[in-house]
């Protein structure tokens, strides 16, 4: 996965989606990981930072060029199948929070 | 923990803090919980997200009323030596990005 630690020119866009999962993968996993391929294909697209515990949390933050890119990804017909079932199925509750990215800093020990 | 489903009245402002730790604990939980405590009770928090997985990986966003809220926290001395300690011993990495949130919606399904 990248990891969004490369420095990018700001300001940029994020999407933050904060979710918890219902029980059980019930074709979650393989939707989650064809969205992630979709996405990175989308103009505008930037990176991706996701993460998952074992209760079910999560956080995934999106990074893209513009708003625009943001709109049309949110509009792409397979996204929004999925947005459809995992209102349905596989979410108990979400938020998605669209920001702009005004300043970075990082720290690399590796 | 809050999990910031509350709706609020935007802009307000987001901390975006990924990162991935070394092995052992070291220290860091007991840490990370008076952080969390420390920051609920600085002027302008508005609430926090935290997932870290199995393997270390984590995305913290925090939310905050504004900018001058973010540096004071930063600024603030325990925290100052918890931001020390952790480029010595906590993180192989780290990226923080400051934002503004423009737009969020969510879904309840609970």
């Amino acid at each position: 996965m990248e990891t969004g630690s490369q420095v990018r020119k700001t300001p940029y866009y994020a999407v933050i989606f904060y979710s918890k999962r219902t029980d059980g993968d019930n074709g979650y996993g393989s939707m989650a990981d064809r969205m992630e391929e979709l996405a990175r294909r989308q103009p505008g697209f930037l990176g991706v930072e996701s993460v998952r515990d074992a209760s079910g949390e999560g956080i995934t933050v999106s990074y893209w060029e513009s708003l625009d890119a943001i709109s049309s990804w949110k509009r792409d017909e397979a996204h929004q199948a999925a947005q459809h079932k995992g209102k349905q199925e596989w979410y108990k509750q979400y938020k998605v929070r669209i920001c702009r990215v005004e300043r970075e800093y990082g720290f690399d020990g590796l």
